[in-house]
């Protein structure tokens, strides 16, 4: 142990790895490096960290022997069965008080699990969230940590000066026990798959309806990142839509139309599920990509399925771009609305303490979702720390109904069009159904009482002698069905 | 054992069992009953029971005592640890090739497990979907059993027998192996989540929209009963609109808006995203009853949050209700396509034959589901057993081309007016994607790529000596990245 000289080491040099460990040494940390494939780190060092402090280890003890007490050693290696692994490898060289840090994607219930199995051995567990990509793991991730409280000061100062940082803020602070830090994670990367979504979705607008060139929507993109929807994915697809192939063409058109979805964007879906909160645009943005998958069969339905008359569009060009950037910023606005609500009834279920301002301002920089409008996020419940939602900060309320009309405009147009869409959409849906005091569920609830005897309650106001308050109804609506309800069969 | 007289047995007495039991005697067999509290026993056959052949037991071994070998007991408990509790009970008094029934709603994973464990002690499993609420108890439900092959001859008179009728067929036959049963119940069960919200969203449009009363929209739906939406739930909505509190006024009018989601539905959501498949009107019908359960913060937000300004309609009634019953048509035809592809998807990874036509025909009848719709659907697979998707039969594919300047008018109209309709709009949305050759998915792969060195694929017709058929590219878009693909870290 004597002559330890790192202060931090990392697992996986994978290329997130690789630049994670450059970043951290670039702001003056010494960092040790191992990967399993042990030619990896010679590569790396004789490569990339050529002239840097950066250190290699060739085994699991030669990476510990080089770590100051309480050693930190990340993992960036692929989730699952293979940081478990690590780990095990990892325990017969610490000691009391080490931390163990993943900065893979792991899915927060692992790392409940793995905070629980460290601490009860003396050691500590962080699981962060690193978002950023290849760029942001370079010069300033995103970096959201939770696990073992107790860790947060010995790793707060690399972690912090690590991250992007904003306004002379950094992109990173504790996010609170357990998997809370995988768990913002998650929820960042479905708003991710729904910012896509959207951006999508006005890409197929604006060449389909519009009939526009990538050319000419990448301007629009650029002009856009210059307003309220100032952001990264806006930057790069204005830039990916200018760039070309060596032909001359828009590289973009000839890329397949076919996306994945087996990550963090279903679990936030299932999540939303299970704790019943209507995540709706991060549900229709997976689904986008299944969709999206089923290229062949989508080929074959395209030769037998018309879709309506193709018109020309007479309306006023500019007033119509302008009605998409309004569509877009609300649907935005009701995505984080959602992925918000999701994280406060989680906080809520798993006794966790987070800090909405402070996770806002984390994925203000150095991730991709990065954004001004984040910044309006943390404003948002720094004035009001338990606000219940977006929408009743005056702000996003005030943007919200500025942006209504052209919003409309735009879905009753691509609907009669036949341009898909989905996230559009369920963002109107949700905001209609959310203003609405009260929605049909009453007649799905007379159905459910009609066919299974699944009881109903009586609306407020509503009250009379068979019909009290806060009693599970049921009524014999024909005549012949018997007065037992159904509380223990369920149809 | 000599002297057991019963044909079949069943425990739980809650509505659903003690119907059942009532039906399979109308049918001619011999049914035991047993429940965990006995005293329900004597209560079921002194009333509802008294003066048939059904016979009570007071304990599992006497239950067992009475029935004839094969014995053949039903389950019908709540679904989870009851079911394991039972199987436990039961054993010591089973007999090789005796057959377990399980029909309650369990989650298909356990009934796969449960056909394991029964067939490696010598016994049978069968794990049954049971649909029809109380009325298709009592007077014939429709009936999905799987699990057991070897159990299907011994249980398939009184099933067939005891299961609902139409044209002379019966609503049920064998589903398949394992838990094919449970999951096709499954799937049913989202099905009727979606065709729910469906009709709600018709109420709400009539109601909000254009202002009817119940009254009048109970006479629209008795029409559409006559034609193409000729089903149970269309009928038992036109009765419910109709049914009158004592003061007159409509008894749904009174009902809390606040429908539960814990069900099967939300099982069926997350198996289409577990399977990739985009069945986004089952998610939309989870979500809106999500949403509705949120009935205090949709209140609040009420307040503060205003819609469009609200203007009378000013069309031609007769022609909007007549385009909403071809929006419900096409919506409904697209969430059945949704549900047979997410099946053929499961059958495809679980090794399971499944039979379309006949699963049509099972929820042809009995269920809450039924409804002339599924006979088409039933001759849609007869005529082709492997059919890709509905939307490429024959029947399908005209109606909703027909549907389609319809379903598009009622959409646009109440996206003006500012009422929800989550399932139209995805069903619209999934329909556009799904005949599209093109979807925008390109865009999203080149910033998953710019971002995250994701790679991507080319399209077909666009290759070149960079561009590389069947290869994953990585292509450094900002001239700063470096060339490492991210396939061990996926942000």
């Amino acid at each position: 142990m004597s002559g330890a000289t790192g202060d931090i080491g990392l697992i996986g040099l994978a290329v997130m790895g690789q630049n994670l460990i450059l970043n951290m040494n670039d702001k003056g940390f010494n960092v040790v490096c191992y990967n399993r494939t042990t030619s990896k780190v010679d590569h790396f060092l004789a490569n990339e960290a050529k002239g840097t402090k950066i250190q290699g280890a060739h085994s699991i003890q030669e990476l510990c022997a080089k770590l100051k007490r309480p050693r930190k050693i990340i993992l960036l290696v692929k989730a699952g069965p293979a940081v478990d692994d690590f780990i095990k490898q990892l325990e017969p060289y610490l000691e009391e008080g080490d931390i163990v840090i993943d900065g893979g994607n792991s899915h927060y219930p692992d790392s409940i699990r793995r905070t629980k199995e460290l601490e009860s051995k003396g050691l500590l567990f962080v699981g962060s969230g690193v978002s950023g990509g290849e760029e942001g793991a370079r010069y300033g991730p995103s970096l959201m940590p939770g696990g073992s409280p107790a860790a947060w000061p010995s790793i707060k100062e690399i972690f912090q000066k690590a991250a992007a940082q904003v306004n002379g803020e950094p992109c990173c602070d504790w996010v609170g026990e357990t998997g809370a830090g995988h768990y913002v994670k998650m929820v960042h990367n479905g708003i991710e798959y729904g910012d896509m979504q959207l951006i999508s979705e006005v890409y197929d607008i604006l060449k389909r309806g519009l009939g526009l060139s990538e050319d000419e929507i990448a301007d629009i993109f650029f002009k856009w990142n210059t307003g309220v929807l100032d952001s990264f994915l806006i930057d790069i697809t204005a830039n990916i839509l200018k760039f070309k192939d060596d032909d001359g063409e828009p590289l973009v058109s000839k890329i397949l139309d076919q996306a994945g979805q087996k990550g963090t964007g279903k679990w936030t879906a299932i999540n939303a599920l299970d704790a019943g909160m209507p995540v709706t645009l991060i549900g229709e943005a997976v689904f986008a990509r299944c969709l999206s998958s089923l290229k062949a069969e989508r080929t074959r339905a395209s030769k037998v399925i018309a879709g309506p008359q193709k018109e020309t569009f007479r309306g006023d060009k500019q007033q119509f771009i302008d009605d998409l950037e309004q569509a877009l910023y609300a649907s935005k606005i009701i995505s984080y609305t959602q992925g918000f609500m999701l994280m406060r009834e989680t906080a809520k279920e798993l006794n966790w303490n987070l800090n909405y301002a402070g996770i806002a301002r984390m994925w203000r920089g150095g991730c991709i979702i990065k954004s001004v409008f984040l910044g309006d996020i943390t404003s948002a419940y720094i004035k009001t720390p338990d606000l219940e939602s977006l929408l009743f900060d005056d702000f996003f309320n005030k943007a919200v109904h500025k942006a209504q009309p052209g919003w409309r405009r735009i879905i009753a147009q691509a609907v009669l069009w036949g341009i898909p869409t989905p996230a559009f959409s369920t963002a109107l849906a949700f905001f209609d159904g959310y203003r609405s005091e009260i929605v049909p569920a009453n007649l799905l609830q007379a159905q459910r009482d009609y066919f299974g005897a699944h009881t109903f309650r009586v609306l407020p106001g509503k009250e009379n002698a068979k019909l009290k308050a806060g009693e599970d109804i049921h009524i014999n609506w024909t005549g012949r069905g018997g007065n037992v309800s159904a509380s223990s069969y369920v149809a």
